[in-house]
């Protein structure tokens, strides 16, 4: 008998016929002889229901309230949940996050989890239910209602599963797998039947959107084995687990793109030690997260320094920067929201060169100019203009011979 | 500064208008210079719609499982409210049941409060803030989410407004105060500036829908004066206070009518100690309410009893009594769905008499037929044919005095 973790997104369970779907997939869970627990995600487009009525009363609304707004969408699905599954006879309890002990700070909308007591989870297992549980929400130490921002429910499930020591924690979605690359802008891309937490965290932090990304580092830290599959079917779907030797032949495992960043250029920056901190500094303080950095020096003490933001913080960035270009004395800032960034990840790159070199000449080839480049150990990523993100995934992706025959 | 606590029914909150609306009046009694603690209730038809989605699941959800899925409605419309005192400058915050300390017993879908935390609300308070309490629910000990049962928000207020001392209970609703009879019925019927806990008991318990019952216990209980007025208008409504010398001058206060109950008859039941027992124990044992009853002997040890239950229960409670009436040898069960109870309700009648034969020469006055009658100390309550309710509350209205010049 094992303890098994599954985790319904929105699309899952988006309405009455689909949550009967669900009930019955957890139950042939059950009737193989497993634990199961359920984390579920509010019906698809709800979330983004509240969030417009919130934004009706008042622009930005306030965080805490936020919360306990949005916690509500979790809240019914697995009241609903848990009827449905005593409907078909089976002993079901739901768990809200406070009720879970799903303890996190209190960053409302982007709380972290700090601690899972779970204790009543476990008790209720013990007592023969099928234990439903609300993702996306915890609870601070205040008692307040936190919620753990988009896509939190697979964190949620992974730190449940962690705190349980599950077997297994199965992230159902409405894709059944991870991909080499996008299929909608690949269509010989193939699913993965394994893939790497690092190679996996690499992806969704550049936009792959299946996985949240700290669900994935907490499966790391824990050790608990994701397997990413689709509702709708009965497919295996994607193991996301440390990685193995067999995973180091390959030395490319998928090409990744992301569209949500824009660049921004400071020209002609007294080069004065100290000058990077004051220029990113403040876009640090507006809680805005810098990706790339690159600084070329010039003749004469002149320095350029570029770095991309996400594209929605674009507008606040460029008004600090303006200002913060007076106070150092730059000559210009410059914006840029039509790039792109394309990436090419593996863990074979450990052990593997001439990866970089492979990626500049498929592009060059391409005639694509290169505006940025950054790497780590197991990805390469470029900086291109955005209107040729299509021919360079697709290009990349013969290039690594991943390409579905 | 007072305390005071304002409670605002479905209708008030029933979208984003009517919620700015209701926060208007919220912080006008905030600049008055008063601490406020606002109560609320789901949005009007979010409660049954949240009802019929689980009824759409099973004919009899879960109790516990319900009680989650209708704690969304009230935390919906508390992070709304306070998100709009907050867009109007005002520090506000909201607070579920279970932050509340709002501690019920455990019976689902009809909890009872038994004890009000509420350090958090006083916290909340001294820090400046305006305190939105989510209505109708509460937590078990276990940490469970209960509700209160229809009508549990003016429950919720009260209790509060007991826990916290505060100066005045309001309760915001739909109609604009207490009246003498059914406006609807009764042309002629008047608001009444002024009514005892005890005339409000009554008049609750007999299907005047204005208050939940047990909060005007509570109210009695904790002396709580109430004050129940409309949210729509400025005028003052009906203060429901401890009985005093001037109310005790009119006999008579209101007239009140109830069309949800059925009767059943046993007929020729052999009578012998402990019959009554054994035709109602059934009953009571099945979750059912009775009000009215009455038995009357025959001859040769035989009597007919008769009781009335609520009308949505008269099925199971017949079904009951047909299986009863085999076990202790009854000739055969009567059931009656069309008929009414009519009610006349004033402290006054303490110190009046001759107010019952009033009522039964009025009735007698209009062919009216008495089929049952029962007697408190402040109320006589007839039963009659249906179709005679809204003669007799006007004729009764009249009799009493009671009319609108």
């Amino acid at each position: 008998m094992a303890l098994i973790v599954q985790k319904y997104g929105g699309t899952s369970v988006g309405d009455l016929d689909r949550i009967r779907n669900v009930a019955k997939r957890v139950v042939r869970t059950r009737d193989a002889g497993n634990d199961v627990v359920v984390i579920l995600s509010a019906m698809s487009g709800v979330t983004d229901q509240l969030i417009s009525m919130a934004g009706n009363i008042c622009g930005t609304p306030d965080c805490r309230e936020m919360d306990v707004l949005l916690a509500t969408g979790e809240q019914t699905t697995v009241s609903l949940m848990a009827m449905t599954l005593q409907a078909m006879g089976y002993k079901a309890r739901s768990m809200l996050g406070h009720q879970a002990e799903i303890l996190t700070d209190s960053s409302y909308n982007r709380a972290r989890i700090q601690e899972i007591g779970a204790r009543r989870i476990r008790d209720l297992l013990g007592q023969g239910n099928i234990v439903v549980v609300a993702g996306f929400q915890g609870v601070d130490a205040q008692g307040d209602i936190t919620t753990l921002g988009r896509g939190g429910s697979d964190t949620s499930a992974v730190a449940v599963a962690a705190a349980l020591n599950a077997d297994q924690c199965e992230i159902y979605t409405d894709v059944d797998g991870i991909y080499t690359a996008d299929p909608n802008i690949c269509a010989k891309a193939r699913k993965l039947s394994r893939i790497a937490y690092d190679e996996m965290l690499e992806m969704a932090s550049l936009g792959a959107k299946v996985l949240q990304i700290r669900s994935v580092e907490f499966a790391k830290k824990y050790n608990v084995p994701l397997h990413v599959r689709s509702s709708f079917n009965e497919e295996e779907g994607t193991m996301v687990v440390h990685e193995d030797a067999n995973m180091e032949k390959v030395v490319v495992s998928g090409v990744t793109h992301n569209k949500n960043e824009a660049r921004i250029t400071l020209r002609k920056v007294p080069d004065k030690p100290g000058i990077a901190s004051k220029i990113l500094a403040p876009i640090a303080e507006a809680g805005i997260g810098v990706d790339m950095i690159i600084q070329n020096t010039r003749l004469s003490h002149m320095t350029d320094l570029t770095f991309t933001v996400p594209k929605s913080d674009f507008g606040a960035a460029m008004e600090i920067e303006k200002k913060v270009a007076g106070e150092i004395g730059a000559e210009e800032v410059l914006g840029d929201e039509d790039i792109a960034k394309v990436s090419v990840i593996g863990v074979g790159m450990r052990s593997h060169s001439g990866v970089a070199s492979k990626m500049f000449a498929t592009l060059s080839a391409e005639n694509i100019n290169i505006l940025m480049i950054s790497t780590s150990e197991i990805r390469i990523s470029c900086v291109i203009e955005e209107k040729y993100t299509e021919l360079a995934v697709r290009a990349l992706h013969t290039a690594f011979a991943l390409d579905n025959e």
